[in-house]
């Protein structure tokens, strides 16, 4: 990327690798830059980034810090959570979801300040270059990204350090020694990945986890929760209306308490290689289990078995960064019209990292306790009807048995 | 079913219902009974059948009491688990996956006694009927199946007890009351339907399970367990090699004690209505979550997301009754191709009522830490090349946002 | 069924067949029989069936005759059009499509007049009792559906034919001879089954088509036409703008007059039989292809692909009578989301029996000479990205091999 | 790639860009060559190969020339022709194919030679670079892998000729005006790709077609022919029993004689852009045909839904260059299961550009004239056995009708 650059809108959290990245932006490309610091709900002070960034020569308009918590789960997760989406089975990709909602604020502002690139603090054997990268040339095929990671000679802790103290960027004590994990932190989920947990025969140890309780820490009685849903989105908890954004947090709140949502997880990157990962999806996984019990009682089979179907490959598409792609969004568009009726109660408990779906209802139930009952169902069903359910269900079998033995 | 029948071979328990439809059928039909009573681990004496049997007139040698645990586990359990199989997301077809095997030695058996039918006690709104009749009709075209609860008029507890009395049936005293759960039993799962679990808002009652201990009850120290895996299969718990239907016994134990496996689902019944079961898979759910842990390091993503995309389809074959289909057959060779190097060793945290998967090795893993670390890889993979395989993956999405912009 | 019925709304032709259904209705059910006769193009005079209703007693207010030519092609034929349908590599649905509209009007004439049953001609191996039946159960979950085929005892042509005549029903004199092949015809197309098809290794007399010149017949000289889209429907033949139905009349023309759309097929029946049919869907086939072409140049690959792989469930749904189901209504939500951009021009070469896109053209189009150029492309693709691309898609081949040598 | 190179396998077929290949090889690496020359029946004389080779310096026992014609068709083209693979639709797949075995012999070579890379001469732009390389890596994980053009600087045709001036290599006349049309062809297909094709709104000229006749040129009679079946394979022609390579090469005969096979299509390619091309399979069309039309008779619906489910991911697999890839060989394990009793005779019809299947007949049929016979069927089917079969297939649909209404 020899070309030249004239402003550069940066995706900055105010840490020292963001840091080393904005100074060597200016350095590299002789480029103004733009820094952009979003509040996804990671729990972490924001304005100190503002300060950093005015200390490094950013003018004030050229300085954005957005609360996005609302539209991350209004648009991103609450989409997602409707197609009960687990990538590899497992994994609830809270990291995947977060990366097109800054991919689109970063070409938004580059559009508003005149900026001609972008540019990210991701590593290049990562997920995370592709998803923003996708995602901005989705929005604007135009733009420039740049990867510092990719491109610049830092390949060694000490050599960033180094750099940073060159450039009089402030080194925190703790980041001097080996290079931290790797994390990630939004709304959904914590994540780390790297040091110990790149050996994926040994357990986590339990200081890597921030954002729950150790389940045998969690306090020994069970709590019940109820959770209201309206046409496929949560809506309220214990009967208590609530934003997106704030039930999330109120759900992460109790999976911290109850040690919910730990994930060990050996996964397959789009790039080629395998990685072990641990996350944290407190409230997410709370979530995740409810939104599938009120589908057990609002969704026709039809609608829940296609939907089980898509699932993986609407994952994979996320995982992979193809949120703004035509695939994903025919996806959705099936999965909402799916939707519509999936609204009412479910009731669950939490225990000590686990959380089970233990009562559900709705107007819209379509379980029929006349059809179903053992006792006499006054003619609900017929079940002589099944006879020729099973012949004809049976008739091709037959002429298969025929034919072969 | 007006037509003659010369002999049948019933799917008999000893218990109550099956002594009923026994007694029916000689009465129905003026018909030689032939019975089959499966050990499939359901932990229940199976000598009674026996004499029961004997009492009610049976010929000796038409009395078949078969014991075909390890069969079950070895030929049934463990292929569907290779498919890391679950209906609707979480139900691990515990009851689905026995009926296949019981069919097929009710067609052996016929065909060895030269009996022109078979019988069974599943009634006409469930789906053991269904996979009951497509098992034996795809394995003998020309069997005729008898299911006595689509066709007698005994339709109330208390005329079945009455046609008991009258044919000096002993009936348990617990029996006479209101009709009980319905269950079903065997190594890989308990399960209950009916009664109080009819309101899907009703949380199950604890004195439904049977087969685990309520996860409050359980240890307050969690266990650690490893299994090993060859080529897909468990071969050693803890390090000591066993038996198909040995390891899954020793994991119900560990699963029992430690509250695992507990299920409380509504679920679409092949039939066209839901219901609400409770299930209890100990033993099966943590072989589960072993196996997906196992796969994880040994399979490629290639085969790994072809596998998830298969999964509910596979699932749902099973679960409606085709195992003996062709569909549900390639669906198996694809799948067995896939667990070639399926080998090692993983290591599992049972902890009141869940499992998780702590570790996982294999000689055959595909984890390379030298391709992932975050640390230097000493070349292994060139970063720069994400540049390409990011703009490349681009191009198409490029390509739209300019023509829609 | 042996309720009473009091009101019934027949599907009637007009011709022997379904008269005998009407005066039996009368005397089986001692109901009054509502008469609904569908335009949809079949190329009949329709107003002899009020003539006949007339004489058969039937209230001129409970005679109704529709034409739905417009309404079939614009929301039954094109939807499904969009999704480039074929049951089993080729079968363009031609009668499965028609019967969720027939259905539709049974179930709305049901409701205008107060009747409580409906009633349809067809017999009881086929598909199009399940398709008339799953319609107007899911359009009314009370309607009750009389199937004379499956009820009554004229099980043989002479029966038919005795009944008729007791009953003063005209029976035409090419009637009276064996059973004619069972056709089916609409806009859409013609199908013959039956008689000489019944033996799939004889050729399809050419006697049995009806709706297409023999290709050894067709003109010596091809013919081009052009047809234009507009977000995935067509709306004009050779320039000239056309409704929905005038369009696939004029198609229809073009293809009979070249021997085009004729098919021989041995297919699977939902009822669990092969059967063999003979199609001729003259101006469908040519739609079906000019859809593909400027779907080629106008849709995404990602979408393309998404769509090749849903179509396959798409057309069994169709072909097995659930177009009313939520899971139909899922996929052509995904469908028509795809479809937005799906406008310009397919110009077609017809000749003798085949049908072959040959120039394409968009404003949407998304084909890009300067990419894909082999002379110089003025920088639009850095060849040296396809390296990294190349390089990131073998990661995980490379780990495997290095594995498994 | 500006490692060391010892000695090079290049997939060497005698043309000017590939003589020219050979020299930059050994111009920029200082390498020995080593060349390989498939005979893949592209219809070209290959022992000029030889001598040209041998006039570059090449020394004898460095020459590579096989006959992979059996091989190709048995082993690649008949296994791909079981699934009825077609991508996007229509494609025959004739050169992604191919790539796969060259690329197997390719390594091999290497093997045998003591080489340390492979060279190929496919440009930046296509799928055939990726086809090459992903079966390369995957086959030798070590192996080094030349691209020349997306190495060298001859980025123009007449940088490219003059290279081959200054190096003595003979440049025939016809080469040095504009370039060709790219061309591929192997016993499959030819295809060609660029110059006046690039306008996908320009018909294909008859010039460029090469391997059929146009089809208002071929005979005017149609000819009926037979294909046998054994396992999903065809054996023999009109009777005759033959191999596969000469089965193909009969029907390519038969193929061109009556125009079959031409192709005029716009794709997309794996790199991310549109491309137009035009494709001849002559015997590949009649081929593909006759055995979906043996399938017919043979396969069992959920064998043949569950086929054509899994094609479109199997064809793209191949189409992308994932031939080696797990996932592929899993697919093929499922399809390759489904062959088992796929034997018996189609009969088609060639006539002017088309062919169709006129007839099908098997020792392992599962059409039964008996259930499908709309004369008597003497006890066959119940028509009584329908009304159940559509009462439980609806249950559903009435439960989603009386919530919704």
């Amino acid at each position: 990327m020899s070309e030249s650059i004239k402003r550069v809108v940066l995706a900055y959290s105010g840490g020292l690798d963001t840091s080393v990245i904005l100074k060597w932006l200016q350095t590299r490309y002789g480029c103004e830059v733009v820094t952009f610091t979003a509040d996804l709900g990671q729990g972490e002070e924001l304005e100190p980034a503002r300060a950093k960034a005015e200390l490094m020569g950013i003018k004030p308009e050229h300085i954005f810090i957005d609360d996005l918590r609302e539209e991350f789960v209004r648009d991103f997760v609450f989409p997602m959570m409707r197609a009960n989406a687990r990538y590899e089975g497992d994994y609830l990709l809270g990291t995947s979801i977060a990366r097109p909602l800054i991919s689109k604020r970063l070409v938004e502002i580059a559009k508003q300040t005149g900026a001609d690139a972008v540019a990210h603090g991701a590593t290049g054997k990562g997920n995370d270059q592709v998803r923003f990268e996708l995602s901005c040339y989705a929005l604007n095929p135009d733009i420039k990204v740049i990867a510092p990671w990719r491109e610049w000679d830092l390949t060694s802790r000490t050599a960033l350090i180094d750099f940073a103290e060159k450039h009089q960027i402030p080194v925190p004590k703790d980041k001097r020694g080996e290079s931290p994990f790797s994390t990630d932190a939004n709304l959904l989920h914590t994540s780390s990945e790297g040091k110990v947990l790149e050996d994926p025969w040994e357990e986590t140890p339990d200081y890597v986890y921030s954002r729950t309780v150790n389940p045998e820490d969690a306090p020994d009685a069970p709590e019940y929760v109820t959770i209201d849903f309206e046409r496929g989105d949560g809506v309220a908890l214990n009967g208590q209306a609530m934003s997106p954004a704030t039930l999330l947090a109120a759900l992460n709140d109790l999976g911290r308490k109850h040690g919910i949502g730990r994930l060990d997880l050996v996964e397959n990157r789009f790039v080629g290689m395998k990685s072990r990962g641990m996350y944290e999806t407190p409230g997410g996984e709370i979530y995740a289990r409810a939104h599938r019990g009120i589908e057990s009682i609002t969704l026709d089979r039809g609608a829940a078995h296609l939907k089980d179907e898509l699932m993986p490959k609407y994952a994979e598409l996320i995982y992979n960064g193809f949120w703004f792609a035509p695939e994903r969004e025919m996806l959705q568009a099936a999965i909402d019209h799916s939707q519509e009726k999936v609204s009412g109660t479910v009731r669950l408990k939490l225990y000590k990292g686990s959380v089970a779906v233990v009562g559900r209802k709705s107007p819209h139930s379509l379980y029929s306790e006349r059809h179903v009952t053992f006792e006499d169902d006054a003619g609900a069903y017929d079940q002589k009807d099944a006879a020729g359910f099973i012949k004809l269900n049976a008739l091709r079998l037959k002429l298969l048995a025929k034919r072969d033995r």
